[in-house]
């Protein structure tokens, strides 16, 4: 895998959980083999290593197909002064991983996040397997590890398997295919993602609106005025100011561009709190399942 | 609390979980205390058991403000025929719970769903208290008491404190006090929420658009021109079907009424795909921290 963003010296890339969690299967996937990475207790301490440049790059999930957005890290990039410097879109495969020679027979229980073992809940019941709740799964697969149990499995990811040196006994373990996780990458660095003519470019950006009929609307005519097209819209309520909403937006695009920076100058005339989030190359999803 | 719809006979109220989870709390308060419910261990078998009218209503959690919308249960929406027959706003307010007479400091361990345990991370690092990941928050109440253990708490609602003859050490143990969880009342019948002119209604439909540019500004229209106030908006890719999305949008008023189902009508001029989820009471949150 060739790394997406040029690099002088080694980067370092802070995710949010133990050696062997998808974040860090994200980061490498995104950054590639060679980086080195630092695992975060909370997604607070990754936008903090980033910001106290512990790490060049932080690598944190922000919405799942089957779960949703995760308002926690946009509420997160609000409070830190980072940039979104690349996105990659990562096919949750929950596989089975025990001790290197077990078989599947051997197999009483089965160890993971309690999402997991929800995603998972058809096969497990297939396999006849008791499900035991963990506060992650890397941590399920490290558990397996340490204890050298023969009758225990972890849901975790393949990468965990090769952290922990376990086998994969089943791939695929999800009940339903479409379950997809899609990271950022973030940074103070900007450098790596200035505009170019070859590539797909995406912007987010988070703003608020007067509470009034049609002012959505408005809103999003700077972007259909310039036949700017957008890949993503949510709203969620601010707490403690009734009726007043967030909005977050993804749109094709570099912020460098004329009609985008237009765009923006325009909503910026009625929104009363606009942040750019950052502009990224679009990632390019080759899997069966495509998301955008 | 006076129940919210009229009943004939006692209404039997499906939910996830076990008894004691946030879900049968959020039913107990919608519908009142004059209810049997029915605990379901998937979110599919509370559709299936209204469907197959083991239960006349189900409650769902659809969103909540710090981990966003419940794809999942959108997702069933549209595979079964039921529809929204009210929402009811949850404060999440997570309690250490434990036996009765046992001391605070007599506890060493919490128990509870890995995501209760992070939202409660500052304060049980505080008390300096070993967390332990549970399938779910009613269960690790339900552990707290079989077990007999004086050493371990529970992190759950206060409602699991009378399930299980617990008492509440603390209460809001959560870091964020900007915790809600939204939850819809189903049903297959929907005489409950027929229009009338005294009350605030809400309506909540989902659709797919052509993939051109400005075809969801063009979408809005169909409200802005109406003056119809939107309280939700999200997007999000259809698995298989690169570019195309669905929409979720809940929006004032009643389908019942003529502007509203001009509206709708208008709509399906270009909506290859449009669902109505049902028309409901708007649920008024007196809490001091108001979502919308």
């Amino acid at each position: 895998m060739t790394p997406r963003i040029s690099k002088k010296h080694q980067t370092n890339v802070a995710f949010q959980g133990e050696p062997g969690a998808y974040s860090e299967a994200a980061a490498y996937l995104h950054f590639g083999h060679d980086i080195t990475t630092l695992p975060c207790e909370t997604f607070d301490q990754v936008f903090y290593s980033v910001t106290e440049e512990e790490a060049s790059q932080g690598v944190i999930p922000i919405e799942n197909s089957l779960a949703g957005s995760i308002h926690r890290n946009y509420d997160l990039m609000q409070r830190y002064d980072l940039m979104i410097t690349g996105e990659y879109y990562l096919r949750v495969n929950h596989c089975l991983l025990a001790l290197p020679g077990v078989q599947l027979k051997e197999i009483q229980r089965v160890h993971s996040h309690p999402q997991a073992l929800a995603q998972c809940e058809a096969n497990i019941t297939k396999l006849g397997l008791s499900p035991i709740a963990e506060r992650d799964t890397a941590g399920s697969a490290r558990w397996v590890k340490d204890n050298e149990d023969r009758h225990a499995a972890a849901l975790a990811s393949r990468h965990a398997a090769s952290v922990y040196n376990l086998q994969v006994l089943r791939e695929n373990m999800e009940d339903n295919p479409a379950n997809f996780t899609r990271f950022l990458a973030l940074s103070k660095d900007t450098q790596s993602v200035e505009f170019n003519d070859e590539e797909d470019f995406k912007t987010s950006i988070v703003f608020s609106l007067p509470n009034k009929p049609g002012s959505l609307y408005k809103a999003l005519s700077v972007f259909a005025l310039r036949d700017i097209d957008l890949t993503k819209i949510e709203s969620r309520p601010i707490a403690g100011k009734p009726w007043e909403y967030l909005f977050y937006i993804d749109f094709a695009g570099h912020i460098g561009t004329d009609v985008c920076s237009r765009a923006i100058n325009h909503l910026n005339e009625t929104a009363p709190f606009l942040e750019i989030l950052g502009s990224y190359k679009r990632h390019k999803n080759n899997n069966e399942i495509v998301l955008e």
